[in-house]
């Protein structure tokens, strides 16, 4: 059951029945301000730190869900209604939510009035426009009350849900005009206020909420709205919220517009007042001018929308595949922008307020957007590696604001800097740009202690080396990838966080993750040193490698798959061994996409293992058999019920591990075959079932052993976007960037004749055409770039500002 | 405005309109199990910790206000009703909330059914009772089908809101007969599993919240109940709940009776399951067992009224003003014992999940409870003082649960140390118990740094002396009594917390009102020196109180008033020489209570100023003029809107301190006054505007500067219940506990004829009667004790079980 459709054209997925079976969401802004909105105009809004900045309250794991908003109400002659359904709830004649590149576009039309809003951040501003167009359909002159609403938030998520003893005292609003000024505690320490206004005259207004709504209503029944009558309310405490009250008349077929703008102002400490306790309006002022007229406003959305089609544009498919094409041209390249803004901070599933950057999760976010925003990686790349300690292991987390590293979350995640190796060499092999490795760069940002990103790579590799337990394999330490697999933790007490307590001494657990991860970023890394003629440090390495290689061949091997560990007793992980939990998708991908064994067909056996225990309708689930009881030596993988999450559910930022693994082995088939299981174009379809957004991938989808297989959970926010846009347009489709050129070498299923590419490349634009005349899945037969050929197959670097024509003939 | 009235008899506040102007709630359970419930039956349960371990989800500053509790809703024939009004909002034809002593009666009546839900928590059970009374009062047979409700909280509440990646793949329960079980993460690291049962059968249920009622929808509107059918759902992961489905016959007249049980079980490690995936249900049977006849319920209902009335029976007054002797007979008793509960962890203002047991807080509640549970009030001086650190200093705050020091909120609150002899000396008045002075305690819970109590209070007293600033005065540390006077803080970060951000050393800054409390609890100190014969201890304390006496004198006096602090570059706080915050209410209380000065007037100048310069009509305000911008060197106290919380809010925590000052000196016609503005029972016909509970305390009632003078907020867990329980009962009638016997030396306003007083006093019980002929204030002209005439005030101790009787004349 489908519940809208994709508009490709307009780059929009444009839902057509407001009960979808969880809120879709959309995410506006693209630097510093930012806000969330569901297809029934819930959500909120905040400056850079979702935590310490939050313009408008929303609630969390709310009943109903997605209860709070950027609503709007009409009370047509004693009928309300809301444009976006919500939360009035009244039906509507049509509705629609056109989701597109940074903006919602909501339309409700009832009884021969429409209402279209579109809401926006534009480039370069602090704040969110909200255009309505009101139209009478009818014909009979309407005249409508129309009433505006937010809540606003004391600016601190998290206190402001917790402290009401104090905050039901604190908050304080001004009203000029058509402007609402939000100013709670701007008479301390605050330099900043937020302000909500019309551009037209209004006729009443309210800031106390409960007066507005009264006490016992919820937003669906506000008393001033259903009354027709504001209370011109001026809040003192309590909830502080905004609302505007406009009378409008419309002759039939007339059409009018309105302006709304929800902002952020910060002011020096020397200029905050007006006059005492009034606050210096200017700013506000500058910025309300900026969209006061609708010429205005539809400039700004002309300038969104050539940045969205040139960050766009960098890769470019046509394949046939309508599914397929915009997966790749528009949604999955959005969602990594839309990563690479949030990390894992804000979605309808992290409240914002939890966590900050995470080394591991933006280092791998990194390689799904640095073709995009290639200098915007750079900085995210150094800030990363400024918080790593000087032995090369990190912090878990930092804060965005402060760039530190997060002391409450710890480290200890063995991992974290082999991912530091990816994210650098992905970025120079886009850019090129190698001066990034001469940067100098802090250790847990003390700049005294600063040396070479080269160093700081390279003392990446060697923590592993000198973190090596009882089998040559990596110690795992707190967990790898996988934040689930606690072997040092043997927790008995609930009220332990699994992510930050360590019961044991981790001398003894081993991860296969970890070791394919070495094997695969140590090439990377060897790979690297030799670019830069730097071949002592690559034969050094080298041994490492090979001896980790020679590890995993005699320890890590189980017979028809690797292992996943060794736990804290040195007893194997993932073995036909085990009673449950025998077989773990993530060292299949990562020893197999290092290519271990491949010589003697280990990386095969894995695949095939893979596919004959782990694949099911809905992707690749994470581990099998499930576990049905708690193994403390294992901490939390054991704690989900079966089917879910970590413990066998459909974890889907690691199903293209294996979808690389297949390809680079050159199967095409399989690899396409998982590719569509998981990617979310592909299951619109089923909407009803999946439940999630069909436009984004999600963290997880319930596996075979859960009570629904085939529901999503956690979307948006999560690694599965960068490394699905990877697994596709690097490894299937085959267009990869290396540091000489751009390297072509598709895997894909052997039906397929063949696809066109336009990508950006280094300055210079690659129109690349790959035939399939043999219809195989791999291989290279031919290559011609500007009608020469050439031999192998990379595309050597042309001239900036060149266009270049690529044809690739597939066969044997 | 009322919404209701007092029924003195039956001990309860009979709420008869529903729309309160806040919830107004009760608190049930008295030992490990507790509830929270509104006039609506919103509010939610735990189980010894409200973080922890709590049973049912709640969310707080919630849009409406108290949305989610334990509902039963009612469908007759198509039309849908909820005997508390909430969740459904149906118009009653007879509603009422009778809030008891650990017991709330909800009546609902529509359309010839009546529903009477009884919620109670019998003693000793881990359980919540909700018996359920249903009466068809219409002249035809009535079909009604008939739900119940609740939402589970996934144990840890702060998670609980937050963790959604997390918890939306947790949930998992159990249905066996009539029974529904919440066992979410049983299967790992818990002992403990909730249940939700009725003694009949039942002919359907649910168990996922959002099956059940409808993605969309509210509380207030669940599919199933409109539609009249369950869906006889199995909650996996997302939001579990249980809902019964019961359909009843009613004959005209008949009425039929259900009895629900929200219980609580823990489990051997070893006994946790009935086969692979059941838990043992043998302990939740045997707990639904004792419940399962209304005789049952009935009985233990009887019960728990029993143990009330034993309880309060321990100070009874009989005044002639219904007011007064049900504040002094009920509610501020009853308030006092939830504070001994809850300390201030879970109120509608506190979420139960920030603030754990105050070091100061419960030293300060135990004052106003200690006659009723006095070895209780042992146990927990015991744990307060094994928290104390070596110096005398303390942790600001710990955790019930573990009884550790909470080392987040840390400690510096310089007055900490001194509660402790305060409660400690009205333990042993009340008890005679002078062993416990002798009880070897720990510091910060290390057992082999035990010392005896009576070292703990002498390093409690020593730590003032050890802690003098540049006048003789006490430092202040972090802040005294008044967490918002943070005069080491110097906070420009909005970010940082005042509680906890000290960027001054704190050498400098002093507090007056330490200096108070360090005079008046250090007399304290002394006179237990000299009961324990410990001349020496007694003399040398003598001297540092003497210095202090003079210091204050010297440099704690402005003229008209006692100062309130030197800040930290030693410029006076409470002076008129400041041009805000000239005089605050703290110093004029303890100086004033201390008697400092008192024999030059210094006492009676300042209650003169507290007269004229912070009473209002609705209490007495903390300080005045009220601050209208941020004082970095003051912190918090100037960050509030003027009239609210500290910056000149009526704290009504600090008004029974005036009141004590103001009876000492006998005026006991301005000590009545001042009580009579902050009592609750006297503010019930203001009930519109007060907002809160006409039943109990609450914290804060806006001051004269406020935008609404006379709202109150944050009413149940405050100071002020045990301190307006002590100004009353001990200071303005009278009747002390005292070492030696009980003294009696009433200071009430002079037109009272006189009044009687009943007290169990170690065993003995004191018939007092006090008359008033002359109509003085103050003055005890005679007493007789059975008949005998006795010199001084002082009854001496009379023989357990005995029955005394006291005459009290007062006169010139």
């Amino acid at each position: 059951m489908k519940f809208g459709h994709f508009d490709d054209k307009a780059k929009e997925y444009v839902i057509t029945n407001p009960k979808t079976p969880y809120p879709w969401i959309n995410y506006l802004g693209n630097e510093d301000f930012f806000s969330l909105i569901s297809n029934t105009a819930g959500g909120y809004t905040f400056y850079k730190d979702a935590k310490f900045r939050r313009l408008t309250r929303y609630r969390y794991n709310n009943v109903p869900v997605d209860n709070g908003g950027k609503y709007f109400y009409i009370n047509d002659g004693g009928d309300v209604w809301s444009p976006g359904w919500k939360p009035v709830k009244a039906d509507l004649d049509n509705y629609s939510c056109a989701h597109g590149m940074s903006y919602t576009r909501i339309t409700g039309e009832r009884n021969g009035v429409e209402a279209e809003v579109t809401y926006f951040i534009p480039l370069g501003t602090w704040a969110e426009v909200q255009k309505v167009k009101l139209k009478n359909t009818s014909g009979a002159t309407k005249k409508l009350k129309f009433f505006s609403f937010i809540e606003w938030c004391l600016w601190n998520a998290e206190d402001d849900m917790q402290n009401l003893q104090r905050n039901l005292s604190t908050g304080e609003v001004e009203v000029e005009g058509s402007v609402i000024y939000h100013k709670t505690e701007f008479k301390e320490r605050r330099n900043h206020y937020a302000f909500f206004s019309v551009n037209a005259p209004i006729q009443g207004f309210d800031t106390d909420r409960d007066t507005w709504k009264g006490t016992y209503n919820d937003f669906d029944r506000p008393d001033a709205v259903f009354e027709g009558e504001p209370r011109n309310s001026e809040a003192h405490g309590w909830s502080p919220c905004a609302s505007h009250y406009l009378e409008i008349e419309l002759a039939p077929g007339e059409e009018k517009d309105l302006t709304f703008v929800l902002g952020y102002i910060e002011v020096d400490k020397d200029n905050k007042w007006e006059s005492k306790n009034v606050i210096n309006k200017n700013p506000a002022k500058a910025v309300i001018e900026r969209f006061d007229t609708v010429e205005k406003v539809d400039a700004e959305l002309k300038k969104l929308s050539d940045y969205w089609s040139k960050l766009l544009s960098t890769y470019e498919l046509t394949s046939g595949d309508e599914k397929l094409d915009r997966m790749v041209n528009i949604w999955n390249q959005y969602q990594c922008m839309v990563t690479f803004n949030m990390s894992r901070s804000a979605s309808f599933f992290e409240t914002g307020i939890g966590r900050g950057m995470g080394f591991r999760d933006s280092s791998q976010d990194l390689i799904g957007f640095v073709h995009q925003v290639p200098e915007r990686a750079r900085e995210r790349i150094i800030d990363i590696a400024s918080t790593q300690f000087e032995d090369g292991s990190a912090y878990h987390q930092y804060q965005p604001l402060t760039k530190r590293g997060n002391h409450t979350l710890g480290g200890g995640f063995n991992d974290d800097p082999l991912w530091l190796i990816l994210s650098t060499t992905d970025y120079i092999k886009e850019s090129g740009d190698m001066g990034i490795l001469d940067e100098m760069v802090p250790y847990d940002n003390d700049e005294s202690k600063a040396t070479t990103h080269f160093e700081h790579l390279k003392r990446s590799f060697y923590f592993t080396v000198n973190n090596l337990g009882p089998h040559g394999l990596p110690l795992i330490g707190r967990a790898d990838w996988n934040d689930c697999l606690n072997l040092n933790c043997f927790s008995e007490d609930p009220n332990e966080s699994f992510q930050t307590t360590g019961n044991k001494k981790g001398f003894t657990a081993e991860s296969l993750m970890i070791a394919g991860s070495f094997v695969l970023y140590g090439k990377e890394f060897i790979k690297l040193c030799q670019v830069l003629g730097k071949d002592d440090d690559a034969a050094e390495a080298q041994k490492h490698v090979d001896a980790m290689i020679e590890a995993v061949k005699k320890d890590g091997w189980d017979g028809e798959w690797y292992l996943r560990a060794y736990d804290y007793y040195g007893k194997k992980v993932g073995s036909s061994e085990n009673e449950e939990g025998k077989i773990f998708i993530e060292s299949q991908g990562f020893c197999g996409m290092a290519g271990i064994g491949v010589e003697d067909g280990l990386v095969h056996k894995s695949m095939d293992s893979v596919k004959e225990h782990l694949d099911c309708e809905y992707g690749i689930v994470l581990q099998q058999p499930a576990f049905t009881k708690y193994y403390i030596e294992y901490g939390e993988i054991s704690t989900y019920p079966a089917g879910y999450k970590e413990n066998a559910g459909i974890f889907c930022h690691n199903n293209p591990w294996i979808m690389i693994a297949e390809a680079q082995i050159g199967n095409g088939d399989r690899a396409f075959e998982y590719y569509r299981k998981v990617a979310p174009a592909y299951l619109e379809e089923i909407s009803d079932l999946h439940k999630v957004e069909p436009y984004v991938y999600c963290q997880m989808i319930a596996g075979k052993d859960a009570f629904k297989p085939g529901e999503g959970k956690n979307s948006w926010l999560t690694g599965t976007a960068a490394w699905n846009y990877v697994a596709i347009t690097q490894y299937i489709l085959g267009v990869k960037p290396d540091y000489n050129g751009l390297s072509i070498n598709p895997s894909i299923p052997s039906k397929w004749d063949g696809y066109k590419i336009t990508r950006r490349f280094r300055g210079a634009t690659y129109h690349i055409e790959v035939s399939n005349p043999s219809h195989v899945s791999n291989g290279v037969s031919s290559m011609e770039v500007d009608g020469k050929t050439i031999e192998g197959c990379i595309v050597p670097i042309q001239p900036e500002g060149t266009e270049v024509t690529v044809k690739v003939t597939l066969g044997k």
